[in-house]
Order: C-alpha cells, then sequence, then structure tokens
C-alpha cells in the first residue's frame, strides 16, 4: 500500500460538480489500495470575494485578522470535499491546517511552514480514513495563531505533509497537463516533459514558469519528496519532479528542460554610486529591509575612471515603490546620484542541468537571440540556466526563438544532446 | 471600569455599513471607559448560503464536516468586525470559540457549552484591546474538534463569556426594542417591559418569545448573569433580564410579566395505552432516545375502566416524523392502539412571578379566553405560568384578548396588581 498526498487547486473545486469531480478521483486512489492524504484550496474566487468584502469594511492593513478571514475559504472547500468523498462510500476527515499540525512561523500573509505534527493525521490513516487537510495555513505556535503561507502555500503544504508522513508521491493536480518546455500560450509547439529535476524546476519556477513556486520545489528537494504534476481534467500522466538519478547524468537526460520566461519584473538602475568597498552592501541592505526580492544584480566595471558605479538589479513590479522609498531614505549613506525605473523589461531563461556537462550551450543562445534580431541588456547565469534581459514586447519571439533552436518544438523529435563540458 | 459583553445577530453585521455600525457602537463602549467582549453570529444569510452549498455538494448528513463549513460563517465576520473596530483607533482581537477557550460537549450541530477557560480573553483585555469572539462554536476536548451550539447558540456564548469574565452585563443586540409584554405583531399594544426575571424570561422564552433563546436564559439565571437586551438600530435602553431582589416580590412588581405565544407545535395523542404502572415512562423513554423535545403532557383518567388510557403531548412540528418513528418501533412494548397527530394547534401563556402570590389570576385568563370565543384543549401550569392549547388560527385572536384582560395594552396604563396568595 502507497501513501499518496494530492493537492487541488482552486479551479479544481470551483463549484459541487467540480467537488464532486475531484471526490471522484480520490476515492478512485483510495480504492486502489492506497492511503490518501488531500490539500485543498479555497474555491474558485472565494479568496478574491473575501478580500474584496475585507476592502468594503476597511481598505487597511489588519494581517493578523485578514489571515483568519482568508483561513475562512479553505475551511468551506475541505468541508464540501470531505462530505463529498463520504457521499461516495469512503470514511473521509477535514482537518484545518492547526488541526493537521501544520506548524508556522513568519510574518502573516506570507508564514513560512517550520514543521509539521503528523500524529493526528496519521491516526486519521490507520482509521481507514482518506484525510483532508486546509491548504495554505498553518498554526503559529508562539501567537496561538492561524498563519496563511502567501502565494504557492498550498502547493507547499502537500510537499510538507508529503515529506512529514514519507509519502511515496506528491500530485499536485492544476489546469495544464504537466510542465512544459516553455509556456503552451507562447510556444504552440511546447511539450509537455515527462520528467524534470527539482533544479531545473527551481530555475524554471524562478525564472518566471507558473505552474509550480520555488518554494515549494525547494522544500520537496530538501525532503526528496517525489511530485507528480498532472491535470485535474484529464487522467493523463502528467510531469514527475524528482532528483537526480545517479549515473544518469548526460546518459539519458536532454540537456534542455525548457525555457521559459517572465514580464512581470522591473528594472532599478542606481546611478553613479562611489565605486568603494561596501558600497553595494550598503545598497542591498537598504533594500533588503524593505523585504524586496531581489533577482538579478549587475554592477559595470566603471569604465571612466570617474570614482562613481552604476548598479542595475531586476525586482517584481510590485516592489518597486518599496525599493524605491528604501533607497531614498538611505540616500545619503549610499551617495549615489539618481534611480531610474524602467518596467518593460522582460526576461528570457534557457534552463537545464545538462548544461553544466555540455559545451557551446552559451554560444547558441546568444546567436539565436541575434537571429532573432532581440538585443540583450543584462545576463545572468547559474550552473543550469542561462538569463537575459530584454524589452518586455520581444519577449515572446525571442522564446519561440530559442526554444526552436535547442530543438525542443514537438514537430523536431528529441532534444538535441551536445558532449563535452564547460558553456 | 466596568466589563460589558455584547453580542451581535446575523442582521447587526449583514453588510459592510452595518459591521461599520456595529463597530462604531463597540468603540463607544469602550471610549465610556469599559472593557469590551463581543460576540457576533456570521454575516445576515451566510448560514443558509453554506447550509445550500453543502446541499449543492452533498444533501447527506455529515455532522462533523457541517459544524467545520457552518463555522466558516462566524471567522469571516469576526475577522471583518475586528477589522472596522480597528479602523476606529481601538485595538481590537478576533478568536474562534476553541482560541476563545468555549468547551463543548455532545452532539455536532447542538453542543452544550461545559466550561469557558477565559484566560487568552483576560489578557486581551489587560492588553487594552477589545475581543471579539465568533459565537454558536466551541471545542469538543475529546475529540479536538469543533462544535456549533445550534439555535440560540451565539446568545448563549455571549452569557457564557460574561459569566466566566464575571462582566458586569451582557448586552443581547437584536432586532426588536427588548422584552415586550406580547408580541407587537399581534398585539399592537404591547408595551416594552423595563425590566423581567430570568424565572419570567424562561417561561416567556419556552412558551414562544422567539427574543431569547431559554438555554441563554438558563445559564444566565445559574451564574447571575444580567443580560440587556436592546436594540442595535437604537440607543434606547432595553429590558433587563436580572434575578429577583429580595423583597421587591409583590411591592413593586407587576403580576404578570406578559402573554406568549406559540404556533410551532403539533400534538401526537397516544390511544389505547395500557392503564398500568410504567406505560408513561415507557412511552417517554422511547420518544426520549430519539431526541425530541417534550413540551406538555396531558394524561386524562381512564373514566370509562376500559384498562386503557389516552396520553396527549406537544412536541415541536419539525420533530413529528422522529417521535412517530421511536414510538411506532416500540409499538409492541407501549401496547399502543394508535397515534393521532394534530399539527394545527396553537399554544397561549401567561407569565409572570406575582401570579405565585396573587389569586384570581387563572379564573380571570379562563373567562378571557371564554369571551373572546376560544375554546381550551389541554391545560398545564408552572407557579409562573398558565398555558392552554387551542386551534393556531384562533391564537391570535387568544393573545390579544389575554393581554386586555391583564390591564397590559399600553393604553391601560400600569398592569392591574392582584392582592392575595394562590390561583
Amino acid at each position: 500500500m502507497s501513501l499518496v498526498v494530492q493537492k487541488y487547486g482552486g479551479s479544481s473545486v470551483a463549484d459541487a460538480d467540480a467537488i464532486r469531480r475531484v471526490a471522484r478521483r480520490i476515492v478512485d486512489t483510495r480504492n486502489a489500495g492506497n492511503d490518501v492524504v488531500v490539500t485543498v484550496s479555497a474555491m474558485g474566487d472565494t479568496t478574491d470575494e473575501l478580500i474584496d468584502l475585507s476592502n468594503d469594511v476597511s481598505g487597511k492593513e489588519h494581517p493578523r485578522e485578514m489571515d483568519i478571514l482568508l483561513t475562512a475559504g479553505e475551511r468551506i472547500s475541505m468541508a464540501l470535499l470531505a462530505m463529498a468523498v463520504r457521499d461516495l462510500g469512503v470514511g473521509a476527515q477535514s482537518f484545518t491546517g492547526p488541526q493537521a499540525g501544520v506548524i508556522t512561523s513568519g510574518s502573516y500573509g506570507r508564514a513560512r511552514i517550520i514543521d509539521v505534527a503528523p500524529g493526528r493525521l496519521r491516526q486519521t490513516l490507520d482509521g481507514g480514513d482518506v484525510a483532508i487537510v486546509a491548504g495554505f495555513q498553518g498554526l503559529n505556535q508562539e501567537t496561538q495563531d492561524i498563519q496563511t503561507l502567501g502565494r504557492g502555500g498550498s502547493d507547499t503544504t502537500a510537499v510538507a505533509l508529503a515529506a512529514a508522513l514519507e509519502a511515496d508521491v506528491c500530485e499536485i493536480y492544476t489546469d495544464v497537463d504537466g510542465v512544459f518546455s516553455a509556456d503552451p500560450r507562447v510556444v504552440p509547439a511546447a511539450r509537455k516533459l515527462d520528467s524534470i529535476t527539482y533544479e531545473e524546476m527551481l530555475d524554471m519556477a524562478a525564472s518566471g514558469a507558473k505552474v509550480l513556486m520555488p518554494r515549494c520545489v525547494e522544500y520537496a528537494r530538501r525532503f526528496n519528496v517525489p511530485i507528480h504534476v498532472r491535470s485535474s481534467f484529464s487522467g493523463l500522466e502528467g510531469t514527475m519532479v524528482v532528483g537526480q538519478t545517479e549515473g544518469e547524468e548526460a546518459m539519458e537526460q536532454p540537456i534542455i528542460a525548457g525555457v521559459a520566461h517572465d514580464v512581470s519584473e522591473a528594472k532599478i538602475t542606481v546611478i553613479g554610486v562611489p565605486d568603494v568597498p561596501g558600497s553595494a552592501a550598503r545598497l542591498f541592505e537598504a533594500v533588503a529591509t524593505a523585504e524586496v526580492n531581489i533577482d538579478m544584480i549587475v554592477q559595470n566595471v566603471s569604465a571612466t575612471h570617474t570614482g562613481v558605479t552604476d548598479i542595475s538589479f531586476t525586482l517584481p513590479t510590485a516592489q518597486v515603490e518599496a525599493a524605491r522609498s528604501a533607497l531614498e531614505a538611505d540616500h545619503e549613506a549610499i551617495g549615489f546620484r539618481e534611480l531610474v525605473v524602467d518596467d518593460t523589461i522582460g526576461k528570457i531563461s534557457l534552463i537545464g542541468a545538462g548544461m553544466r556537462s555540455s559545451s557551446g550551450v552559451s554560444a547558441k543562445f546568444f546567436s539565436s537571440l541575434r537571429d532573432a534580431g532581440i538585443n540583450i541588456e543584462m545576463i545572468s547565469t547559474s550552473d543550469i540556466r542561462i538569463s537575459v534581459v530584454t524589452r518586455s514586447e520581444l519577449v515572446d519571439d525571442a522564446v519561440r526563438a530559442v526554444h526552436t533552436a535547442f530543438g525542443l518544438d514537438s514537430t523536431q523529435g528529441e532534444a538535441v544532446v551536445y558532449g563535452g563540458t564547460g558553456r
């Protein structure tokens, strides 16, 4: 008997019919001889409706109360789903995050799971029942208050429960068939990947692929939880996100997993920063206090020997004002001349664990962009990723060009495999 | 500094405007120098909407999951109300029943409060904040599950919190101005009572007055919590529900508090029950196992010496089928001939602690009914109440006749005070 953790998002439980469909899938999994734990999000638009309601009443920031309010959404969906499962003849009990032993820490609205005490879930499984757990929430033990996990919180809940229960697999049900080599809305020839490593998935997610959030993949990697990303609307196999098996490298694995893109970021350039030790530290300390998520950072050598340099970084567009305020509040200490904000940038990233041991990847990447007439403004790399920043309106063309150049289009057969090492 | 517990029902928090109005009243109470604990119900129709949702999904009985589902309603209203209070510059925190230390026992959907551990609320008050508590719910410590209290549960929550915190008063806000000498929709001349004893209020509530549920009044009497029933739509003083002060009896208190009526009950007559010891016990044991709430019971002497008798009892119409099934399942052991159900009955009750020490009350009551042409089918009495059953369509006339006869009409000045003792 296997232990399967399943996660269903809001669109999978949007109405009564959808809830009954999900219940049928849970019962089929149970009847196939598996123990089943389910994590569920709030129904459809419930969370947005609750946010609207709070804006009608207040509109100000009330983090503790907002988390109490929003967790009503999962409370509703989990109870209804448990009813629907029970109607199909399988025992089921729903549990809030606190009841399921999900322990959190950090700020309201974006808490982190720090532990899971799965005693009550284990007991429920031992009793033959399906356990249905509210995603996106946990108990802060210091304050004894409920907290929400923020974006991607339900996926992370599922992975955390799978880790704590040593589940055989964590199935993440979504509205797409799996992880694709690029966004199918941009690249019609994108293909579904049968499997992808945690590292690749992390870089895909961090580079703009929406299917899984980085924090969830990071959690899965740390505890080696196999994730199966699959559609709640079909019975098809999706994409397995797993660790890299010994000896597989360069043997069977395609070099490139996929091409990701992201137009949700902006660029801030800090002009005229003193070119002395500690400048960058002071600058990014200021930004860090505003809890801004920095992505790429580029500093050019001050070629003109003026004693000052320019530092550019990218960040979520929504955080631009926070970053700008923090920098201006520290204007004197940092000593820059001016700030330039550019919110019309786009990022294209090529991801593949195989590029560690393959040469020519960078060259092919840049030449394909050149051939498509894409001007490159910033470059950043990790050992399994190359990212460039360009104008946002060029991003779709760039993604298609790179996807084709690396033989990823589904009409082109298998991806090209490069030999040698290094880029 | 006083400690005030306030309870607001669903109609008082039906939308954002209503929530802000309630918040203003809470803040005014706080700013007048009181510590304030608030119990709140779910917004307007939320509970009904959640029930509809569960019917869409399942329609079967899932008591544990239904309680989890329904408690989402108070979760939403309490968080929004806390936000609205905070917006007015007063600190506020919302708490679920379990967080507030409300401990329950019994069945899902109609649990009883068995204890309140008010440590966290006390701490909140000591910190200067208003505590806002979900009504209608508590934690079953055995199962560690949330339970709802059933009808009148939010009022009972407020009284239980007031008792545990030794509050100076428990204010129950409602959509009427207080407790009236009769239902103003039936008796336009009905008048608001300034005060009423627990005993009178209990009998009023048990006899059909909807303003407070008996369980809440019973709880208040046991712990001597003064209840102030008042309107959430006006600033008027309402009705104080209090214990009887020593020496006040027959001195200041009117004999009659009011006239209550109830057309929500039905009558079951069990015909041909063996007239031997233990018959009634067996009959009502059977009914009790079906958890039916019996009101009046009448057994006539078997005048014809046939060795059998008839037993009639009244009960909520909604429980008729449960009672009938229970009796028929035990048909042989009880040994009756047939069951006759009558669901067109109505009950009129005259209530007043003063009738303990007044004569002529019963006589006047029956003569006023006779003069109004009301036929009496059953009679039952307690030391401060006389109730009769008649046809449901005669109830309104009967209530008006009795109300006038006892000088309760607001145009008639003070109620007539009778001397002497006994009825």
